[in-house]
């Protein structure tokens, strides 16, 4: 802004909404005011709600994901079968598979994908404590839900040259056409892939 | 979700993140996320900002802004014209104003506008205050900017008729066509207006 029209609180407020994702310089002004009007029901509980999370969210040793409890709620869960493994490139990707809840399983989080163009190496991501993890024994399926990508489907295959010496089945998650997707939308690579994969109806 | 995935920290964060204006409950997964990955650099100066916030932002008692101080920034500011008034709906517009910088006067923030259908009468908005601020002297236009609505327009000649026994003169924005916007865009009563309040070239 120009001139100075409020104080420098609310001015710094809205400097670090528009840092959130999903906000920008104009819908953070709009939070901000929207947060302002709303003290009580809204901006005191989301300042303390920040403060608890600042103050407790750890990443869990086990597998690598971001809890207020260390091992994670995932890793402690007597409910979850020990001897499947997903293991994804983030944390978000846990979130969205636990969303489909298709399976009742732990997971290891890598952090990232190999890409040595932005030098990320095979030690910046938690390899090694997912093949002591195998190594420990009671595992017998590691699932690779990685993405799609060049760099998901590099690391997918270093991991299972790790994992190769150890008594484990690796595998991936299928290739194929989205539920609901439209053949005419499709990429030649997933209409090939969906057509070598196919099943009997 | 189904089940739980993490703590109950983190998913009160995520659900309160999701009232926030600009986010729903999928991008507020991602902000939860993002802002923990920024712990240091995010997530605790924003619970910081917030904190700060709902301690220090109150509403200005003579102009209805907010701010950390009271009277506001504005209020306070020796700089500005004293004898120009803006009347705006709210604060957003407040600021939306003080961004086009046209104008280097004070403000009055009705909080709202007259809607019999919502309930919403002149006692319910800063309208007392405003015919008090004028009768006391030193201000020689009131401008009203008001939303070009209806429920803009009831209120902007319910403030007219309040303040008609007062030496003031009371404005309103020009109606036309809004700068960069193409003639075949536009609505017939913005047409309409624009022609009646025709300019010489």
């Amino acid at each position: 802004m120009s001139k100075r029209i409020a104080g420098p609180e609310i001015e710094r407020l809205i400097q670090l909404l528009a840092k959130v994702p999903g906000l920008g310089p104009r819908s953070a002004r709009r939070a901000a005011l929207h947060l302002i009007k709303k003290k009580d029901q809204l901006l005191s509980p989301l300042a303390l709600a920040m403060g608890e999370a600042v103050a407790k969210v750890r990443v869990c040793s086990c597998c690598g994901n971001v809890d207020t409890s260390d091992p994670c709620t995932i890793c402690t869960d007597p409910r979850r079968d020990p001897a499947t493994l997903i293991v994804v490139e983030d944390v978000s990707d846990l979130w969205a598979l636990e969303r489909a809840a298709a399976l009742n399983v732990r997971y290891h989080v890598l952090g990232g994908t190999l890409s040595p163009l932005d030098g990320i190496r095979p030690e910046d991501l938690n390899i090694t404590s997912l093949v002591s993890r195998v190594a420990e024994g009671g595992i017998s399926e590691v699932i690779l839900a990685v993405n799609a990508t060049v760099e998901g489907q590099t690391t997918a295959h270093y991991i299972t040259d790790q994992l190769s010496g150890l008594e484990v089945k690796v595998t991936r998650l299928a290739h194929g056409v989205p539920v609901g997707g439209e053949l005419d939308y499709l990429d030649e690579g997933t209409l090939t892939a969906a057509l070598k994969s196919r099943t009997v109806f």
